[in-house]
């Protein structure tokens, strides 16, 4: 594809983004996104297949930011509570960089065709088994209790996921503010310490 | 209204309820709904007056059960950190017991026409503010550390409110499972107690 070509695919994709993101996959139409870019729908098809094409594209290029940020951590020789806590940082990095991304990524995916549908929810399940692996060294090492390692899985990652419902880019928490209170808050507990 | 009627909104707005949470509401049109209910369209306006009738109704509806599960809570003389740990479970239990009003609740009241989506933000605002006002609580009693009020109380309802969407009524957690593993980690966190 040319550069111009690449670059006018960013622009469709994240128009696309912004406009599922807001009202819904369901109720955007490809005429939609056409006139919102100043096209005409026939001439949006150069550029895509279908809408689902669309909705396909936008969450591959979401999942890939999340396993892209987060593979050196997984590489590394760190321990595993630091890792875990690098890890949600970048998480929340990834999110607060693009909240448009992030709301399609949590709401619209079940609306994806299959077997694409299907196929996302595995790279979600991988990306998920990789947070609890993360878990589990921390369990096994020591570093947290015994606790239930799918639940704190899915508690860690739903207390990431939620934030673009109210992260603002001009608000007074930077995205490194929320991931350490998020780690501190979920690690150590909102009880007093004790002695 | 007549008995009978009574049973026919309810039943309207349980087909409605489900239907905004598979497809989210701007997909769904009157004649879907009254399509499901093996009606014509014509015959629904006989129940309700328009759809954006229908989701205001459902989210009245869904913000009440929450308001009528935690006011005895709330009015109660428990000590603040159990007052919050039952306005937990309650919480818990209003979500799983109706997950189709729980995803509507969470998603689909951006689509309120105003002032009601405006009415809808404040009754939110002010459920926020009754458990923002228990955390608090926790914190001036010394049964919490110095953790940041309002981060606390939004960690604490988004752990809750991302349940409807992994939670089988099947499953093999119950709802008091769920809560209490909640409480269990947000209050104590996940690392090894030390000592």
């Amino acid at each position: 594809m040319a550069d111009s070509a690449v670059q006018r695919l960013d622009e469709v994709l994240l128009v696309a983004e912004s406009l599922f993101a807001q009202r819904g996959y369901e109720a955007t139409s490809v005429r939609d996104i056409a006139e919102a870019l100043g096209l005409q729908a026939g001439s949006l098809y150069a550029h895509i297949e279908s809408k689902d094409d669309l909705l396909h594209q936008i969450l591959s290029r979401a999942a890939e930011r999340f396993f892209l940020a987060t593979k050196p951590i997984v590489e590394s020789d760190l321990v595993p509570v630091e890792k875990l806590r690098r890890l949600m940082l970048a998480h929340v990095q990834v999110i607060t960089s693009d909240l448009n991304a992030a709301a399609v990524y949590s709401t619209e995916w079940r609306h994806l065709s299959e077997p694409r549908r299907g196929e996302f929810a595995a790279r979600r399940d991988e990306y998920e088994g990789m947070v609890r692996c993360m878990v589990r060294d921390c369990i096994r090492e020591g570093t947290f209790g015994d606790v239930d390692e799918k639940f704190a899985t899915l508690l860690i990652l739903s207390s990431m996921n939620w934030i673009y419902q109210w992260y603002k880019d001009d608000g007074p928490m930077t995205p490194e503010d929320i991931a350490r209170k998020l780690t501190d808050m979920l690690f150590k507990g909102l009880r007093r310490p004790v002695g």
